[in-house]
């Protein structure tokens, strides 16, 4: 009898979650090995009967490894060590799900998911005896330890369209362009996305700014005889007195509002030009993945594949040195990769002469 | 001596404009008019020497029509009749500036510009006998009279491609969305990429709706086995109390919040759905015009010059039954051209399913 | 009990059709009607069992209209008049046909097709005494008497994206370009594409063409500064001498070989400029629809069902005049729809200082 | 006084050009070096005066890194070793090239190409005492010693895009759809779209192959119970008897005809599908880069420069591990990077259970 692979996807979505479940489906088969579904994770595999399905490699002959999201859904924020019940109450679980897994008859599992995912998931798996690889997916690329994790191109492509998009706007208006972008503790994307759509200035959380640099850099653009400016900033970045923005409220009603937005207003004052500022929101985490983030999926779904066969456990796949290999998932965990002070894109940034608003 | 065209773009930017001027500029050539560019508009002309420029067919052999934005700038708000002086000062500067097309011995002026631009310009040539023919432009598509203006097109595309992208991760990660589309006094980009990005429910300033119609429409969705939903709001849309939302303030500083911000947490807490909220902004006014754009753009540029030629002045290009037709400007901008209640869209949208929060 | 409506697809493929088939379903769900697919068209039915499918309103939730193609597939190019059977003979089924649609208790039927289909259709129809109405699809736009088919919007949108792509290496290489674009009697889409990609030349099979009036053309812009050319070709055009091209024989091999790549030597030869031909293929066929061939399948599907409740049948929906109406099936495929010498879309091209070969 | 930087861009073209050329520009500037475009590469300086412009950082601040194509233009294949004069003469002008860059004072080359330009841009530079840097750029990505060249991210993408939209009509008209991709020696284009865009086959020119083992894996897609199949090819690729196809002539004409036109029929008569062949062609090279393509000139570029203010000359900049690295041009120009037999997408496409024709 074949022995069973459980896959599940858990965290925030990204785009490239169903083509790697497709190349696990297929990278199984193969190896003959049985791929299942775990429909909404860890929460999925609770209800009775748990909510699993038969993966087949048939199943992605069509569009699917094309598609956006995750044909498994997620775990909707359930953390089964502290899972909230239907009353409110919060509860341990963990030991429901390691048995829920072994009346499965699970042999491994894979998860699809970030660092949060992975720790969660490690803990169950050396608490449960369970035999665990990962697969890094995260738009915002702050897993250690792997040069990319799934989702991240797609998230970049689109940022960067939509600075493509905002640029002949803002030069034929005098505008500053102001976009939010995601990436929760780290400014990956907003780096990125911001060397390839030509920005004058990048603002992320690894790099303290204050509105008077900001402005002095908008300033020069203008002494050069560019009428506008375009600048990125990462939703993680503080205000500069260190506040960390998320919601406010207006007379009682709960109100959206981000650092973009706090600095627009700002931006304006101090440079006199006029500013717009635009949140790309989820649009970065949905839709056709680009073929990077496909390729990646490909590579990843079929190594951990391999990695299960082989009987190598409590890894996660990883992409170094433009290969694809196996690092220890507590470590990859241990710290959020952040950009750091020599990192190559920065010293780029800085040579094309992008400000951090620093300086 | 051949005859001159003056050309100017006005308002609010949209995609398409330069492929407007390029087919004015080649249509003028091929009728023996030089075609003259006046840079930041009726402004422009005003600065000493008057900012103008020579406009050759040559110059639009290479990609300017496939770009966004316009390269004759704009008035950056700048009311003849009510022009903000350097020092603040509010100053009619409306015969200058007369006197400064008659001084460019000017024949004809092709304004491209929305309903607040033609009224300006209109009075202006009243007033001092100058030939005006317009052009039609407004993401909006809220001009009377013409079935299309210049830039609607590509913003329907943006907003729709927006959609396609928030469809997966709300399926995934069991989500209402909720996407906020330009459209200042009419709902004509919501309902149009409302219906073709599949959305659940459109609210449109011309129907007015309240949350409870919204949570209903979304508990059917679920009724139905649907754990997702996406909705468009256009940004005129008011409370349901009918306030206008733009900015609110938080702790002294200057915070923007529209109504697609202000409707996410109601409808979150009404449905029980995690609600996220895009606000796709100026991307919207940007980037390479749709092929529809460019054709339109190419047509009424070329129809413009022929009215000028033949001298009809005070008319308005316009789009009615698939063909390039003339309309009084004054005609044009007496009303805003709303979403009608026997609007076909409005019959196909409800046909779909879809709901307008109102029943 | 319910009515029913059956579905098919039918002739070659475009974008669009699953978001007909889906307005089609709700419309028909609304109204109290069952909607049945059949699959393979015509030929599904003649299978034992019937290839035939429910449709629901929730099958089209997701990402199906958002997808080219159809789900319900084609006839394969059987024609029940002259069905090929297995053995290769061929034999008139239209009465089996027939006789299958009755066993099925099929109250009507809505056909998505061409013009070659609605002869098929409409001639089945009248022999059975089967309720007909038929929704225009085909990339080429030749249908009579709608402004606009499904697929039509799209296959454009990809050709002129094509030029975007090729004008700057054209560009940067001093060469021409010439792209081959579908349309097997019209040239609409050359003609649409041609004048939003920027094109110097588009050959069409309505306009008789030579070599020395391209190569004319091509001298001009070179002699204007521009050290590039672009040229758009329908696959319908002839060679100046009248031969239609299709393939080729080279040593016993069957070899493709179209108008462009006849052009291309020819091209290159009279005028000094390396040529580099580009044939489009089926891309133009396929991907996501635009959101304009959304939002005429909605606008189509969901009138078409009303027809059928009105008992209106023998009738073809059709957009005229920003609206859809319907038209009686015969009177749509009486002929073809060429581009016309009067046609608006001619005058602006030639005024763009587009050339057609003729001059 | 500053020291001069000399640019050309040579060779076939590619995406990303414009986007090194501004990276060159500023870093240039801002270690105090002149920048000077050399256009059409050392054709270019033969002439009188020699064609060069000076650029400034602000020339880049608008769209022109957002655009494919080069402002430089190539050299048309003139070889400065093998000049073809305009009466066809054969002619060794190496000397006058050099004394040329001497009389324009120029201390440094960047030279932004592939193997070939190398070759000879490396030549010169010993010939002549030029200090010459290289930036690799090729769609084939098959330069040594660098995982990535400038233009390959792009042509994959548009490569998979055109497999995104033959799919859907693939499955809906039973076909298989044959795609043509470039790779003039090498198949890392074909590998890597093949990958992402989903196909059953992909042929490369590393891997031989034969016309059963195609029908074998299309019968067993069929068997599988699919009805369509795709496959890309790489336009290295020969027969299976090994001749390489180019072009064929046809009455006296010159016809083109590549190795897809070629398979199309075999694989129809050996499948029964209906089979499609498209050839993608020159919308491979052009059109706007990729962020990856932008990313990675940027980086070059900066590097580049650096390298030349180090007095590093015979040097390639090239990407490895995940960043910007040099390595001497001479090595990278050894050998064509094909695509080995160990390569890890090899195996990621295998175990997804796409076949190379050759099993």
């Amino acid at each position: 009898m074949s022995k069973k692979i459980a896959i599940l996807t858990s965290g925030g979505d990204c785009a490239g979650l169903n083509a790697v479940i497709r190349a696990i489906t297929h990278r199984a088969h193969k190896l003959g090995w049985e791929a299942i579904g775990l429909e909404n994770g860890t929460a999925g595999i609770l209800e009775d009967p748990p909510r699993v399905r038969a993966l087949k490699p048939g199943d992605f002959g069509g569009t699917l490894m094309r598609q956006g999201g995750t044909i498994l859904g997620t775990t909707n924020s359930k953390n089964p060590f502290q899972y909230e019940m239907p009353n409110g109450e919060i509860k341990d679980r963990s030991d429901e799900i390691i048995a829920a897994f072994k009346a499965l008859e699970i042999d491994a599992i894979i998860g699809i998911g970030g660092d949060g995912s992975f720790a969660i998931l490690n803990k169950l798996a050396e608490q449960g005896g369970l035999n665990l690889v990962g697969i890094p997916k995260t738009i915002d690329n702050d897993l250690d330890m792997t040069d990319f994790s799934v989702g991240f191109d797609t998230a970049v492509a689109v940022a960067t369209e939509a600075l493509d998009r905002l640029q002949p706007t803002a030069a034929s208006h005098d505008r500053v362009m102001l976009l939010e972008v995601m990436g929760r503790d780290a400014g990956h994307i907003a780096l990125t996305a911001g060397i390839a759509g030509g920005v004058d200035i990048i603002l992320i959380p690894e790099i303290p700014y204050n509105v008077e640099s900001i402005a002095k850099k908008i300033a020069a653009v203008k002494e050069s005889g560019r009428n506008f400016a375009l600048v990125i900033v990462s939703e993680a970045v503080k205000t500069p007195g260190g506040e960390k923005l998320e919601v406010v409220y207006h007379g009682g009603e709960k109100r959206y509002g981000g650092i973009a937005e706090y600095l627009g207003p700002k931006v304006a004052e101090a440079t006199g030009f006029e500013t717009r500022v635009t949140v790309l929101g989820h649009v970065q985490r949905g839709g056709s993945p680009t073929y990077n983030d496909r390729l990646l999926a490909s590579a990843f779904g079929v190594k951990a594949v391999e990695l299960v066969n082989e009987g190598k456990f409590g890894r996660m796949v990883a992409w170094q040195d433009h290969n694809v290999v196996d690092v220890p998932i507590e470590d990859a965990i241990k710290r959020c990769r952040t950009v750091g002070p020599d990192d190559m894109l920065m010293h780029t940034a800085r040579s094309l002469g992008i400000s951090f608003g620093d300086e």
